[in-house]
């Protein structure tokens, strides 16, 4: 085998976990030297389980270690900006979670960064790196049903997390929408408006901090399409993950998945199961892929699958969606910067 | 519009009304000139519903009266063989209901009769007309996914019809899988050898008189395909009509149809509605179509679609089933003539 | 029987011809007694193929007749508003296609009038009778799925109408969508803000009058909750016709029906078949239930189930959304009147 | 954690590569601490791939060694009866891949010594830990949907394996069928007949050794019941994997998986994806929980899920299979022992 990239992981919560379980079973070409987490117990155990020999609470202990070419950064996101500043300075190759931060103007000095240390950045848009979504991109791109319309997603998560979370989340449109602010532009390409709707439907406390739990989007690309996007952070028959591109000679889209593939008949119709319950089940391949594409862009010099750019233009939808719905009316892309 | 066709109807019951009403509403190239039923009075009422001038008791009122060109048999089955040789012998076409008779030797007679007068006669199998089960056929025959090697049917029934049909209804060989044999050579041709088991699973009154509610059959085809067929007497979610023929370069399927396409997505699961309850709403569309088909036959002077040979093949198919299943081995087609 | 109700039918065209087959074939407490068109020979065929006995030219000639209790209008919509005056003041029931008119102020003196006259008017919005659209409206209904928080409709002609139709039709939101802002308020009540975008993505030709192909609404219901609206003037694959209703535990939605329930297996896929071409056959029972049960609340004097309100309403929408597409902002249904 | 057991290997080849995998990426209660295979350099491959550090070629060596407290046997079908006595008669417990052997007579050789011995055995058959294939149990057990009636497999693999492996692989009713053999009994229990027909319709290259390439079995169970197996080698669409088990009050059944859940939609119709290409992908949870479940018997003092005599009976069928196809005629199990 050609040579394996060694590769530190910042942060081993619910998501670095599923990194470093994947980064050790399922991706031979890295080499997951060491963890981090400021909960240096929590760290402690994903090594012990993975066999990891270092475990640090401070990620600056790698900065300096010349063995260590790959960083993945999967703590909280209000650390993503520093974090992915120094460790450019550093030299090291970033993998980094989304968002990238909440605030643009951090989020453009660590890309500042970025770029003036060359190195290279991915955003962890995993459902890029979902094969049914990139089928109905190829099916698309390869013109055979014609000129892109109409797209719609529906994206909807079957529960709330946790309030502590709510409340630094940035909100439904920078938490929860912002994978399908990045996946409109991976189909269809660029945004010019946005216009929101939605309100608290469902848990009057996201009042207290002006959160809402229920939306619709309407998009309007740069090549003429229209899209829309509703979303709710409660779906109780699993975790709702649908998306059409309608074009001129056909269709394309994505339906659920399902648990199991049993079905029930009955004097009341036929049962079929849920859909799987959430984003560790149903995208549980993209994770792995995401990041093994990552090594080998590190390991062949070839540019990132989703580029800081990327993840800048998601949060601005984001931004966009939010000024929308508070002032009620269609904002440009071009307005939030 | 050119000739309309003179046709008289015998038998007025379920199946005849239908017949009835699909004449008058939906086949303009025929013009139903007369009904008949020993029960005077329930012809009446149809002919009073329709607009039916003429109504008579007795069916040989029509073999003498030069108007009528065809005439429709959908009368109990025990009286189809000696009202197609009087109806042959008279000139006129006939369109009869299926089974033609439970007995070969009267088959046969009316055959002989049907072939000397030089008569049309269509067998009422409706599903021959079904757009899906056409579609199936038309795709294997297309050849475009190679050579038949296994044909799956499940026909089950959503329940169990009243007792006194089914004292002389010659058990679920003749009367339900009888579909089933027809079926078979429609969509693959000769069958050279049939076995049959099953039982009473659900009613044991049935014990009375020798038939049973459940069955599984294997057909061994001419041309070298085998098949199951899978028969019950009730299907809770409603009428079950599958068939699948798998080939060598891919397959060909008819799903079950549904009451509506309404879903409920809930902690449960999805649950879709049953399906059509029974065949005068799963088939409906095929009892124009066959009868009309018919008419254009007597118009035209073509062959019927559906002609004496395959009613009297289905028959001995089902006694193949029987003797097979009493006995307990395969039994050839041959052996039963 | 009881008493058959009267009635006779103003424009022989498309919709009318299927309207009269509906009242002679299929709903026995009807007696279509005459129809009108101002093309004689388009009534005299209808009238020829259903043996109605008088036919006209001037509806006017019915509004005399005491014989006549209602009348169903389907005429061209330019004609709607001034016929629904004349009906009304001759004290006769109305059944009326959509729209009720283009223009409101129209609108409002046909239904003074009717008001007036007392007589009971029912607006042609064919798809409340869909039995897998109630089904949906009567699972949510039931407060089994809890509160609805989003709705999502889909309706996608499958071709373009003729372009002399296009000229006059009001436009994608007026003609096309006007179904779907019926719909939402079938199926959640009031609509109180409306915002829309769209475009040519199709045919260049609609830019000469102002009209789109293509287009997408997001509306606020009085209730709190939202919806997505996305209408294309064609798909290749058949009439698409889906609608979701999201609740607070659950979903109800519908999904396409098919052409026929054939699939294809091979080294490709599954291929299975499109969606029924259009209205006439997607809605087909449709059309005689509406009719049925207007029929029968004039037999039996109670209110019709889609009224003056619901045919005004629907167009208010439709301007809502035409204004909203011009300033590029939400608009108050109140705003529109 | 708890006590891991410590677990070898025997056979390295595609089985065995993925239950060693699965011992080390997914199964912390195991641990992995020797490999074996013939070929001493597959062996030693899987071994640096997952770090297990003891290679051997011959398994003879494990049978000494007394850290080894279980021995998983996936080398070919000649060697497993040999090997269970040997590792039996060692006092370890054995997990033995599918069939036990093509000998009854070795069979029952082998599993005397390991009823003497006392250790546990299980056998492979890998589908009884598919959660849909649960599932269906799980609802017919219940009892909600009655009785047993009719069970139905459909079971084809995408293509053939190659010409040396079915010269010795037993043919179609010990290699293919044999999963549907133990399926049936661990859906509703004992088979007591058993009628096959089936033929050379794909590979004519199988006449020389006397096997079949497509084949259809109809069963009769204890508790009166039926069903219908179908068979063939090679369906171009993906591995065809469906059952059905329909009851007195309903029914319950699996469809197929999809690869994805993309669709594209145009002039032809709907095109969904193949099935999963083959049972590596369709059951690769499966082989994670059977050994995962044979470690928690072995450290939990348990009975295995998948016993010998469950091993003995699918052979058995699969016996009593080829003797109805060549006898043709319904053959008692008790027939063959």
């Amino acid at each position: 085998m050609t040579r394996r990239i060694k590769i530190a992981v910042i942060g081993t919560g619910r998501m670095g976990s599923v990194h470093c379980r994947n980064l050790v079973r399922s991706i031979p070409e890295a080499d997951l030297v060491a963890v981090c987490d400021i909960r240096l117990e929590v760290a402690q155990a994903v090594a012990d389980e993975l066999g990891v020999r270092r475990v640090v609470r401070d990620y600056k202990e790698f900065l300096a270690d010349p063995e260590i070419e790959a960083i993945l950064i999967a703590s909280s996101t209000d650390t993503h900006a520093f974090m992915m500043k120094d460790v450019a300075a550093s030299g090291k190759h970033i993998f980094c979670e989304k968002p990238l931060a909440l605030e643009l103007d951090k989020i453009d000095e660590a890309l500042t960064e970025v770029e003036k240390a060359g190195v290279k950045l991915q955003v962890g848009f995993n459902r890029r790196f979902d094969k049914s979504l990139r089928q109905v991109k190829a099916i698309v791109d390869s013109g055979e049903i014609g000129r892109p319309c109409i797209l719609r997603i529906t994206n909807r998560d079957p529960d709330f997390p946790a309030m502590e979370f709510l409340r630094v989340s940035g909100g439904i449109f920078l938490d929860l929408a912002i994978h399908d602010f990045d996946m409109v532009r991976y189909q269809l390409g660029d945004v010019v408006e946005v216009y929101a709707a939605g309100g608290v439907l469902l848990k009057p406390e996201l009042n207290e901090f002006g959160d809402i739990d229920t939306d619709v989007v309407i998009l309007k690309f740069a090549n003429g399409a229209v899209g829309t996007i509703d979303n709710s952070r409660k779906a109780v028959y699993g975790y709702d993950q649908r998306l059409e591109v309608f074009c001129s000679n056909g269709t394309a889209f994505v339906e659920n998945e399902k648990e199991n593939v049993a079905v029930k008949g009955s004097r009341e119709g036929f049962l079929s199961s849920k859909v799987p319950y959430f984003f560790m089940q149903r995208y549980a391949p993209c994770y792995v892929e995401e990041v093994r594409q990552f090594v080998e862009c590190v390991r062949e010099d070839k540019p990132t699958p989703t580029t800081g750019t990327d993840g800048r233009a998601a949060v601005v939808l984001g931004y966009a969606a939010w000024r929308s719905l508070r002032e009620n009316r269609p904002v440009k892309v071009s307005e939030i910067g």
